[in-house]
């Protein structure tokens, strides 16, 4: 696939260098079909801009583009006629995307599909929460 | 854990019948830790109103709840001095919550840690792309 000058696909794709089956576009985003989707239908949402992380959406984009990635999400669903959606953003230095996946009753990916843990006590859940509070 | 007049165990930890380590709150949602979180510092982020899904969310909410969104994303990762967050919506019938799980390297969930799979042909993903397109 074709990448840009700045060496990001995404930002291949908005411009049309790299080639993609858009499902929706925007403005401000555009949706495409992942190529390796974990099922048929797995679209990513990109906002034009090369925005890293959703740290970096401004407020002004969020209604716009999460609007955006809730219709996706539903066209998904309904277009596919799937049961439910599953909708993720992986924040690492990239360029944001959020991808939203078709899911289907008894489809081998039961909820959440990453190994669970508890807390050793309740003051341990207690002094991690105060260090998130201390940082909002 | 208590449950709601409604059997919803989210609307338990809003409504204050429910115990939970809160980390944040608005007039709007409220975020919390998961009690069986993947990593410590899971947190959960609730709108306060029984939506079941995203799909639910007014459009008027999209900013707000999404800007809560972020802002607990960026202090789940600061709080935590992680090196990135993962941010996950499943969409069943629920009561609409985000996942915002703090993320390192090296933490052993290689970026998605779910199967990939592939395209039989272009036309196949044509015809998926098709599908969702008519749907939005």
């Amino acid at each position: 696939m074709a990448i840009s000058p700045t060496g990001c696909v995404f930002c291949a794709v908005a411009s049309g260098d790299a080639p993609a089956h858009i499902v929706a576009e925007t403005d401000e985003a555009f949706a495409f079909l992942d190529t390796r989707p974990v099922f048929p239908g797995h679209t990513l949402v990109v906002p034009r801009s090369h925005l890293e992380t959703l740290a970096d959406l401004p407020a002004l984009s969020l209604a716009g583009y999460f609007g955006f990635v809730q219709k996706v999400a539903i066209a998904v669903e309904a277009g596919l006629t799937a049961d439910g959606t599953f909708v993720a953003i992986n924040n690492k230095v990239s360029h944001l995307h959020t991808h939203v996946v078709p899911r289907r009753r008894k489809d081998g990916l039961r909820g959440f599909f990453w190994p669970r843990t508890k807390y050793e006590s309740d003051d341990q859940a207690a002094d991690v929460a105060k260090l998130i509070r201390a940082a909002m």
